[in-house]
């Protein structure tokens, strides 16, 4: 395991994200060698003392480990395919934006070529990047996540989630779909409270509070799903439903967009039909774990 | 104010909140006098030392505060304009659920009736009645709400809106909006990486961590906002949308249910066709703030 920040790293893709992750490597001391289809984006960096390599296989050569943060996954493949890159031996780590399947696929791709590969994504916007809150997923082999910590650790809280490559995508859009999901929930709150004339800064923290408080129960609403049993002790998906009918008859009332209400209120819907209107709202998880035919 | 624990109160309705909500001024020391149109739902608490009342009008002259918690807003006018009840120097707080519309007209009724009247939420399962982890939201005019908040205290967390009468409602559903947002995106999470054999335990801690995170943005969020003005320092709602394709490409793609992520990316996208694209997230309240036409 290295833990020296003498560690020589590479960075491939120079865009706002790639020149934030190089200039983190930069920062913590690493030797730092970047290349990027259009070299000017390296400029910069070199003037803060990277080295701009002048070929992919020069800066793949120049350490054990390279960071890949290109626009997509063809342009990762595009990448290695059209030079004649040597990867025996090189640990891959790919930030590159894709789903789980191009994960799977781009570590099949890279470990036939006798590369380690790790896949990752990145949770934060640029200029988090070095610190704390930017929070790194990985995912691939356990000992070559390990291998290369120390050094990956000067991108912010560097997080290792399972062997299987597809977990730092799905993790990565599910924390997204979270994300999204409190932020359309507070919009939504807000729209209407502003037409009883409470501004968003009134609302804000009420919003927060209640957030904050049903994430505590996801724990123990977890269980109910790995167990598979949905006792409902104290309130029942009917008694939900109900209330939903209000969240969008009020949404409607005052003129504010109902799509949302509608949608929660749906997924309920079915699993009532289904006949699971006794139980906890967790059993849920049968509707979002199927796709819907229409 | 009343601070004394000997504060008659009146409980009219004692379906399983009723019960709960009356249960909790026994216990709190309160001679509590309780109504039910059938009249054996009130056998456990006259056990507990409640005065079954024979009609309204006498529960109402019992005391000078009177919680109303009966199915819905057309039981509360039919439970009053069928009897010859005396409103004159009554407060009523009315906790049965309803929407904005519904409490003001109720509070211009009651008023025209010499009524004080408070509307109200339960953000709670009745076993939560009577501990700090009930919220109850009341709105109205502020003097009523503090001549009987140290009586109203022993049912939870009691909370005064404003003088709106409409805002419990309106809060109470935003709040509703909010935790089923929460818990649906965990589950379209919980459902993503089920696909990869991840527990919901094991995703759940990683869900909640995200989930408070983003709530701590929204007081600030806020004022973007108030002010009118989403200036996209580090993150551009284009840039989201990109990442929402991820998302739904990801739940088509491992067979989990895309309607929540393609909700999601159809906000932002007609917020982006509005030609907000290179503003910050909560510019979408221009989406949420207005009914879909269509």
């Amino acid at each position: 395991m290295d833990r020296k920040t003498d560690t020589p790293v590479t960075v491939i893709g120079l865009g706002l994200m790639g020149r934030a992750l190089a200039g983190a490597f930069l920062k913590a001391g690493h030797p730092t060698t970047v290349w990027n289809r259009t070299a000017s984006k390296a400029d910069q960096l070199v003037a803060e003392g990277a080295r701009l390599a002048p070929t992919v296989g020069d800066a793949l050569a120049a350490g054990s480990l390279t960071i890949i943060c290109v626009t997509d996954y063809r342009a990762v493949h595009e990448l290695f395919d059209a030079s004649d890159v040597e990867l025996g031996g090189t640990t891959l780590v790919n930030l590159t934006s894709g789903d789980s399947t191009q994960a799977r696929k781009a570590a099949r791709w890279a470990e036939q070529r006798g590369a380690r590969y790790l896949d990752g994504a990145v949770m934060a916007v640029p200029p988090a990047i070095g610190t704390a809150e930017a929070v790194i997923l990985h995912s691939g082999p356990q000992s070559d996540f390990e291998a290369h910590k120390s050094t990956l650790d000067a991108l912010g809280t560097v997080t290792y989630l399972g062997a299987d490559h597809g977990l730092a995508s799905l993790y990565d859009v599910a924390g997204l779909a979270m994300m999204w999901s409190v932020l359309n929930a507070w919009l939504q709150g807000t729209a209407l409270l502003g037409t009883a004339g409470v501004g968003a800064a009134t609302y804000a923290p009420f919003a927060q509070r209640i957030a904050a408080g049903v994430a505590t129960w996801l724990p123990g609403y977890a269980e109910q799903i790995d167990s598979g049993s949905f006792p409902a002790e104290v309130s029942a998906l009917e008694t939900d439903a109900r209330a939903m009918a209000h969240l969008i008859e009020e949404s409607e009332a005052v003129g504010v967009n109902a799509e949302l209400p509608k949608l929660i209120k749906a997924m309920a819907d079915r699993a009532i039909a289904a006949g699971h209107g006794g139980e906890q709202y967790p059993v849920l998880i049968e509707e979002f774990g199927k796709p819907r035919d229409d």
